[in-house]
């Protein structure tokens, strides 16, 4: 697929809940952001608990052939009480990741000024997560036997290839030889999870040898979680798989600051199909549509947009932004969902 | 297997590392606090990396049928950089578990007095972990195909029953019952393991009714980490399978205070195998036989250990000895491994 540096093409998929609010602040601030010769064209997608309660339908083909020529996807939030658990998850957010082959879901944890984590004033948190996007225990091959019986039997099958697992190894690699630190934690449970493990570790150590200035590391994830609350500064680059990954990426959210601010980027390096860009917070119902959902984690999902798009010095605006908003936040009272998209859009323009 | 009242026959496994170190501070503790006419028989059984080493074996089948004769277990730790990983979890602690059925893996997290969790010391954390202890992730039912070969593929199947679950799930019903909140809270993650995620779903909501008193939850796993750092004391009992129990207890023990003072019992409810008492932590190569190792996790392992086996009041010393010396931590000097265990036996002997 070609793309044209003056223009984007952005499917939106606002979703469920929240994601409906935090979207529309996430447009402004794009907006506000991009280059004058930056053409924008937006294209809203309307999926989610609505489409499925009046369809039965959760990502219809021809919709997903049209995000195909997209050249990226903003998305919201998925899931509704109202749609039984999974359906939707399942059926459109984890559809989008895997038909796109979203392979490096890559999930910042920075502690932004003047953000407190729980933690205290002192922890010092900057890493990120590569957590592998398309195989583990998400590929959702599983089953059923004698189901809603006394007898019934449940499996889950995690699938992991040295194809899927050194692509994304490589990528996590490439992203610790770019950083200062250059440190590469590997997180799994090698210990019990004795055939995905050792695939994991053995293609970790045999890409480590062509990154001979990364620093390697290898965690088990129930000690990941310690040293997340005990020692965040000894992490640097995380690569993980795909369950692990969701789990320890809530956590780094919430000793960030909180899931308020948690950005992600559903990556496709190779380009050939459009990335997507979320916050890693999920749609809060019980919150939707009171304006007073933070959009800050949609807003830092934009900046991962325009940085994968190449519009380097809107991206770095962006988080400019944001951080003199969070630096002035414990000075401001409560601002409602678009109160602080109009105060990031603001700064980003001016 | 009929038990008489006034002896314990334990068996003893040090296992690796500070295993050793620790386990002689637990059993110091034991004798002090046991009533004068119990008659305490231990026989120590060298298993973990030197009989790994030596012989090859990780659990003879002749070990595994003196063990099954004993009223309860002591473990100190297993795990060794010098034996591949994953051979002595697997082959030597998760064999114990299965072979002896060992359903509810129960982990306490209560901040003691005095110890200062890394949430600051406002936190207030006092629940329970009932982690499934034969089920899941960790059942090894898993391969490799084309092994080494840049098109491995590896696989991991969580095995899920009915069975299984409702028995660990009333239990945990019934512990939450006799708690003064009485509230129990799911944790799993049915918006994608849908199979594994509604059986869960389904008996914990069946066996529910059967406990109206009792306050219910669910939580997804990553969500459940947030929470834990955030609002630990919206926790009370909480009920999940083997593999998101390990990730979330070690979490829990982080904000508790530290490893060093988490306890856990490997529990076969039914009395019809020994139960198995352990502390969470790991073997810690790095520090071994230095004396530095805390004890007090596997002293509080030890006060579990005793009411299991009914011997209430002892448990009830024990675990006064601990609050009074960890009140006391702050004020004293480093002490090593054998002067927390010596001060500890003192306390509950005096
Ligand atoms: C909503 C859910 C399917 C999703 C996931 O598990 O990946 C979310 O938790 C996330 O982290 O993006
Ligand atoms: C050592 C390992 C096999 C074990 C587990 O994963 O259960 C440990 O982490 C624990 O929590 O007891």
């Amino acid at each position: 697929m070609s793309r044209n540096a003056n223009s984007i093409r952005l499917a939106v998929v606002p979703g469920d809940g929240i994601g409906q609010e935090v979207v529309a602040e996430g447009l402004k601030v794009l907006a506000a952001a991009l280059p004058a010769d930056v053409a924008l064209e937006t294209t809203e997608y309307d999926l989610g608990a609505r489409l499925y309660h009046r369809t039965g339908e959760t990502l219809p083909d021809s919709v997903l052939d049209e995000l195909r020529g997209a050249d990226a996807i903003l998305l919201g939030a998925i899931g509704d009480p109202s749609v039984p658990s999974g359906v939707l998850e399942r059926g459109l957010l984890l559809k989008l990741r895997f038909a796109f082959d979203h392979h490096v879901n890559l999930r910042p944890a920075k502690l932004g000024p003047g953000v407190v984590s729980p933690l205290g004033k002192d922890a010092q948190i900057d890493f990120v997560v590569v957590r592998e996007g398309t195989e583990g225990p998400y590929v959702g091959n599983g089953g059923t036997l004698r189901a809603g019986t006394q007898h019934e039997v449940a499996t889950e099958v995690s699938v992991n290839t040295a194809f899927g697992i050194e692509r994304v190894v490589r990528d996590a690699f490439a992203r610790a030889q770019a950083r200062p630190r250059k440190k590469l934690t590997l997180v799994h449970k090698n210990n019990v999870l004795v055939y995905a493990g050792h695939l994991w570790t053995r293609i970790f150590n045999e890409v480590a040898a062509e990154f001979p200035e990364v620093t390697t590391d290898y965690l088990h994830v129930d000690a990941a979680t310690i040293f997340m609350v005990t020692q965040p500064e000894r992490f640097d680059v995380i690569v993980t798989d795909n369950l692990f990954g969701d789990i320890i990426t809530d956590l780094a959210a919430a000793i960030a600051g909180g899931i308020g601010l948690a950005a992600s980027g559903n990556i496709n390096p190779s380009g050939e199909f459009p990335s997507m860009f979320e916050p890693v917070h999920g749609s809060a119902p019980d919150i939707a549509g009171q304006g007073k959902a933070d959009p800050t984690a949609t807003v830092l999902s934009v900046a991962m947009l325009l940085e994968h798009l190449g519009h380097t010095d809107a991206a770095r605006a962006v988080e400019a932004a944001v951080d003199a908003d969070l630096a002035e936040r414990a000075s401001l009272g409560a601002r409602s969902t678009s109160e602080i998209g109009d105060a990031l859009a603001k700064r980003v323009a001016g």
